[in-house]
């Protein structure tokens, strides 16, 4: 059978692929039966009539060009497998946010020592973790376990040491901090609106580290502005790699931004994790088992 | 029987404690037999030859005048106290000095966007925890939950989800991070020298939301002038309350500082949950039961 990689793998992954499969990674694909990809245009598409079966890297499937998929054509996604890392990551957003330590390094760099603004506590303090997947669950774990009062939001109920709501706003309305973790989807894009963001504290954390446009962009710069004490911290942005389209958040003191290095974006070793779970899931499909993370269409078109 | 405050506390309660005791601040304290305060001078214990017992709202008992107590006067301290507070914080650090919040953040701001460094995780890796108190056992469960290779270095050993150990050698050698979390005795003074740093990789973080002095001054300040990949990040320093006296620290681009605000110097609400705490200790003292935090003398002289 006919395997499609279009990026860099590791050269053992190739060869354990290579025992298996009739790796191809560009020229002729009219016998592609699967493919593994990071990004896919709708001109490779085009190439494989015989495509079965498409195994993607990243977490995250919004990049697919969906509307050139067939549906017989089964898409498996990669979630978890940089779940520890992106929520670690959302989890030093947050909590440094929270506890000022942005805020009184840059004084100190300054050569102001002043102790001005007050360092909350999270424990007891209502958190909302909005999308209950593998990076929300960890992080919803972790607050609960630093004391939080952890609210989760999801479409699908999830049990854990949370309270779990499917409405947004009892979620986020009084609540101290916020990380969202939803996937982008065509039922999460743009939900995340300015009215919803006004429910929170004054002085409320949201840290984004799912997907830019799940959040409404005007909302969130007109939160920002309207509310100094409220902190706006994202991995994610609008201008997805072109980052200088958002630069005017990066001016503002309420906000901390990164440019997209939480998962395997950031780091070379959550990548290789990512591209050896991507790697396994395949194999398991090609062995007649049932994949992980298999995309349901509807979430997208 | 009389009791001495030296600070402000609540309204209710001095009310709680003036049902127990006549509440003096100042003028005779010859009959003084219990005293409630933040700091203490010589100058005030040389009036209070009936003094019996000391509750001390902090958590941290180095600040006492020692030579001046004498061995008969009980000393209760105030850990646990601002415990979930201190233990956030370090978290804090911790995690956004780990993955690369700091750097990213400030490189946004300047408008670049390259990610030149990459962003580790810290599940799988070693962390090595100073203290096994109130604050360090707290911290140390947080980061097993997050599935970090956790070493616990105290002098009374402590079981839980790390691997002990007395020698501070062992716990930082090839260590990913530390936190330090120990309190500053005679026994801790200049614990942490440039040679224990040293052991650590090159590229890891170390916290200190401790005491200063646990920390060889000359030796961190080396260590981060030598090796710009590591990082220091703290929230205590040498001059105590005048930062100004470690100003060469702050200016340097992996130092990571915040003026003492992990506790009750840097909350209210921290504060306010200490002074409550170590009012319910010594109305244990007064109705004849065991106070918790009970000082050991030769822990100081």
């Amino acid at each position: 059978m006919e395997l499609y990689i279009n990026f860099e793998i590791p050269h053992e992954l190739e060869e354990e692929l290579s025992r298996r499969f009739k790796v191809v990674k560009g020229g002729d694909l009219s016998n592609v039966e699967a493919a593994l990809v990071s990004r896919l245009t709708p001109e490779e598409l085009a190439k494989m009539p015989r495509l079965r079966f498409i195994q993607v890297v990243t977490a995250g499937l919004d990049h697919l060009p969906w509307e050139h998929i067939p549906p017989h054509v089964v898409v498996a996604g990669n979630s978890g497998s940089n779940a520890d890392a992106v929520a670690e990551f959302a989890l030093a957003m947050l909590l440094a946010a929270f506890k000022k330590v942005f805020y009184y390094n840059e004084k100190m760099r300054r050569g102001d020592y002043k102790k001005d603004v007050s360092v909350p506590v999270l424990s007891g303090k209502k958190v909302a973790v909005l999308g209950l997947g593998e990076i929300g669950t960890r992080v919803a774990r972790i607050l609960a376990a630093l004391g939080a009062e952890v609210w989760g939001f999801s479409r699908t109920p999830r049990e854990g040491p949370w309270r779990f709501t499917h409405r947004l706003e009892d979620a986020l309305r009084d609540a101290y901090a916020a990380v969202c973790a939803l996937p982008l989807t065509k039922h999460t894009r743009g939900l995340v609106k300015y009215e919803h963001l006004a429910l929170m504290r004054e002085d409320a954390v949201f840290v984004n580290v799912g997907r830019a446009e799940v959040v409404d962009r005007e909302g969130a710069l007109r939160i920002v502005k309207e509310r100094p004490r409220f902190i706006f911290a994202s991995d994610v942005w609008w201008g997805r790699h072109d980052f200088s389209k958002d630069a005017e958040f990066f001016s503002l003191p309420n906000v901390i931004a990164t440019p997209w290095v939480a998962g395997g974006y950031g780091s070379e070793e959550v990548w290789r994790k990512m591209v050896e779970e991507a790697v396994k899931n395949l194999l398991v499909w090609a062995s007649g088992g049932t994949p992980k993370n298999i995309a349901k269409r509807q979430d997208y078109i």
